[in-house]
């Protein structure tokens, strides 16, 4: 079973922004959200994805990508619940690991979420001066939910993790 | 945008059976059911499809479909809301068209649906003498819906189109 260990962090400042070696501007959208199963479709640039998630809000979990036309997935975006998730992914590598930077936009905007995909979850990985709190368990902080409870209705002690 | 227009129709007799030129066992589940999409995963033999529908329970809808791994459809159907259904669909020539004939088995044993897919609403399709009522508009044929209300539980009325 393909399987995602993912990790997730805010950042200190914006020492990472020289590091970046290629960005990419993504829209997403989920058709489906509520059950066990979490449904994305996403765009970024002319490439497109659907995504299938399982297992709830936690760093390892069960994960299934299949590439779409992206004509079709931009339909698809329009069937989504809910608004969609526009951000643009900065890519900083890392000897064998990528972090990838999440900059989001629109109703987002001002969040910025380091991730990390690790091939298990006893994986030893860097620690760069720009790298914040860990935010993994906060489940605010997953793209599903920004769609319900976007960054410009946080509170004050939401925004303090 | 693809779209679906699919009639469904009950079975008057078996008169239809000597015509079957091949068949399939499926196994299908949803991922996601409840809102304006629905998101089936399909396994026949050693081919697998996911399947997005949208629009509601309706003669002609959105559809999208992708290839996948069939191992990779089997997990994903270990994660569907609900039970399964399979099914035997019996494929029958006529013209351009081809009649698909969906016999159900464990809790839904004992249904009978023929399915014509058309280019339009308008299209002309023959009515071969074993066909029987057309069913297009009553929900509770739609495979999406025999997962939650199978046929092993409709009263005698509902069995009565």
């Amino acid at each position: 079973m393909p399987r995602e260990i993912e990790k997730k962090f805010l950042l200190k400042n914006d020492a990472w922004r020289p590091l970046v070696e290629r960005r990419s501007r993504m829209t997403q959208g989920y058709l489906a959200s509520g059950g066990r199963v979490s449904v994305r479709v996403r765009v970024a640039g002319d490439e497109a994805w659907l995504n299938i998630k399982a297992g709830g809000l936690v760093a390892s979990r069960p994960e299934y990508e299949y590439a779409i036309p992206v004509d079709e997935a931009r339909e698809l975006l329009a069937l989504a619940e809910g608004p969609l998730i526009d951000k643009t992914r900065h890519f900083i590598p890392a000897g064998d690991l990528t972090w990838e930077i999440d900059e989001f936009h629109g109703d987002n905007s001002g969040l910025v979420v380091a991730e990390l995909e690790l091939d298990n979850e006893q994986q030893a990985f860097p620690r760069p001066p720009w790298l914040g709190t860990e935010v993994t368990e906060l489940h605010r902080y997953y793209n599903v939910r920004l769609v319900q409870h976007p960054y410009k209705e946080w509170t004050e002690a939401e925004r303090r993790p």
